[in-house]
């Protein structure tokens, strides 16, 4: 299997009895997911979108792509959460800028990032896509109207159609009456898609394929995940099992969740991978705390904590088989620092010992842990992966008992905010 | 002051009478520190360093600096843990490469990451700056192996003593041995300072310098720091009453501290804080879980969990008085996205209403919080901060009843990985 999840290092902490004792409410929790009889259906339209998803669509959007890389040096990406992290972690996984260089805006209100950026690329032949379902939420638009005035002075009405493209609702919110306005070229956020689950959907996919990443690859992984981690039967479903033993592990006490990489692209995955469970389980004061190391970097820094801090944490490895180059470790005559053992092996093979030290060391130290494996970081795995956590996150939402595709706590501060804004 | 900390929101969570009630043992344990009697005070010569640092050494890694940079296109920074982490979040915090182009390497095993760097710099010319204490660190000793071999094929060895510079042990240790060899220059790494409290020692100044940082305000920050925080009164050490806060609020349950700023050059400054933290406070089964947060980013990803998860977390603010920089969010004639009402104002004026929201909203949601103040991310502030947290952890790792300078646990790892290296 190109994903592959193992349970050995939960040994002690969930057992067989454990699991069994919760099959009959997993086998609920399926049916009412897939019937769409549970809290938050209505935004369930993730489960089945791989396989919705028209070969057609997937060609158009390369096209875009293609066109748009012919008058670009660049392109801007303008999102925040949902419309950002998917984005940036699949790049950045698959190595960084690909065909076309990206760059993010308008997921901060940092005036030093946005001056740089403007900056950085007040010379090149700048695009850019707008993703927002509404066009109000603060950080993108206003990112958006900085950046439609630097376009503005520098392209004519006719070429800023060909380089601002817009990712919205259907039917209204302000961006779609930007688009309609200027003429952009606009696709579609479904409704029943929540921005954390988006990344297949326009949201993803439109920058994605102008930054030249293999979409149809993508989504072809993630119809695979969507055939793998359908069957009710846990003992065939790897996303099932994760979901049920991190529930389990919450219920023991292990209130925080590590996902720890070796592999430093693999950073933004993790960030995505926060906001989804995060944002799912994180509320009516429940939820796993979810958090993230990339290692072996911090093994010197928060190793420490693991090893011997409170037994309240587990952890989850996300370990890569093959990474895309090798390099060796070369010979040295003197052999002053007596590495020579290790002299003509690949820096991976290093790589994969620290990964069976930390992971058994921290086991014996008292920390449960998963290990989720791809065969490589490639577009196909990538959207296998995404579905696999989609997929995880809302049975474990739906085991805590919390609707798993809402997020009524985001509105508190954006409420605040507005009310602080409007008082000046 | 030029560092200010706020508590207000504290308020309901500790009271005065909870403070009052450990003021008796704070004393003790002040003087325990500053008389080098507590637990570990072996590794307590970061206490008075910036007052014993020379400026006639600082003149001389200015003048280093000029040199290197005038051979130079960029330069490589080999450590990992303490002797990465401050210097990058100096770096970062200051607004990225200044001087001289600083990459880094030896952080972690990752061969794609290794090879993409190689493939970048093979063209340019460069030097490097390799630290560790030992020379035997796997990370940076093979990162090191990798990068001389590539210098070694392209410099003279004149060149390669002008180009390598070690930071290491006074007189032992592998990578001393190999800098006699090669007979580089080298700077000495101090006994009695960890590695997460080095950034002022040579471990830091050394890259610093030659990146182009102003060392001389570094370290001044950190003198004023000293002074600042020296004073064994609660009601004037803003380090005592965050250390004694986060104590308490640890006591009454809240075992996850998050380190969020609006700004996202301070990451790797978190970054650094988790290492300080996490590894001074994470043993005995004890500690607080230190993570951190950009917002206004993560607001539309950990918000959700922050707003209404679990009440076991309290939130540190870490906020800039002063951006670097304007951005002016424009006029728009049609107003379509209706965010008119803040044109003519800053972008930073916005984020510090999202600040004041979210601090605010997040209180309201049963999360207690500090803001942490600094006037400006220069030097002078980041020496000053950098102190502010080293003489914090001490105090709250010893109110802990653990001992703040050491790291048992970053043993067991490396431990098992030497013994699966071997076995090969």
């Amino acid at each position: 299997m190109s994903i592959s999840l193992d349970r050995q290092f939960l040994k002690g902490h969930i057992g067989t009895k454990d699991v069994h004792a919760i099959l009959p409410r997993l086998k609920k929790i399926d049916l009412d997911l897939n019937q769409k009889r549970g809290e938050g259906s209505e935004f369930t339209g993730w489960l089945d979108l791989p396989g919705r998803i028209e070969d057609k669509f997937l060609r158009e959007l390369e096209e875009l792509g293609i066109q748009i890389r012919s008058i670009s040096d660049c392109f801007m990406s303008i999102g925040i959460g949902g419309s950002y992290l998917g984005i940036r972690a699949t790049i950045e996984a698959l190595g960084g800028n690909l065909k076309l260089p990206i760059y993010y805006a308008g997921h901060n209100l940092s005036s030093d990032y946005l001056y740089h950026l403007i900056e950085q690329l007040k010379d090149q032949r700048l695009s850019c896509v707008v993703i927002s379902k509404s066009g109000t939420t603060t950080e993108p638009a206003i990112a958006f109207r900085v950046i439609r005035q630097l376009m503005k002075a520098k392209y004519s009405d006719k070429e800023l159609k060909q380089r601002i493209i817009c990712v919205t609702d259907e039917k209204k919110g302000a961006l779609k009456k930007i688009a309609e306005k200027e003429g952009c070229k606009s696709f579609v956020i479904p409704d029943d898609v929540g921005g954390r689950f988006s990344v297949l959907t326009p949201v993803g996919l439109v920058p994605l394929a102008i930054a030249g990443v293999d979409i149809q690859a993508l989504v072809e992984g993630a119809r695979t995940g969507q055939v793998e981690y359908a069957s009710s039967d846990f003992e065939k479903n790897l996303a099932y099992q994760y979901a049920v033993s991190r529930f389990l592990l919450y219920k023991k006490g292990k209130v925080i969740e590590v996902l720890s990489s070796f592999y430093d692209n693999m950073f933004t995955v993790a960030e995505w991978w926060k906001q989804l469970f995060g944002e799912s389980e994180g509320k009516g004061k429940k939820g796993i705390f979810p958090a993230s190391l990339i290692l072996s970097t911090d093994l010197h820094s928060m190793g420490q904590w693991m090893q011997e801090g409170p037994r309240r944490v587990f952890e989850t490895f996300l370990m890569i088989d093959e990474p895309r180059h090798k390099v060796v470790i070369p010979e040295e005559k003197d052999n002053l620092d007596s590495f020579n053992y290790v002299a003509g092996k690949g820096l991976d093979f290093v790589n994969k010992q620290a990964f069976k030290a930390a992971s058994q060391a921290h086991y014996e130290g008292g920390v449960p842990s998963m290990t989720i494996t791809l065969a490589r970081a490639d577009s196909f795995h990538l959207g296998q992966l995404y579905y696999f956590f989609q997929k995880a996150v809302a049975i474990s939402g739906y085991l805590l008992g919390v609707n798993p595709f809402d997020q009524p706590g985001v509105e508190a501060y954006k409420t605040k905010m507005f009310e602080f804004l409007k008082r000046t």
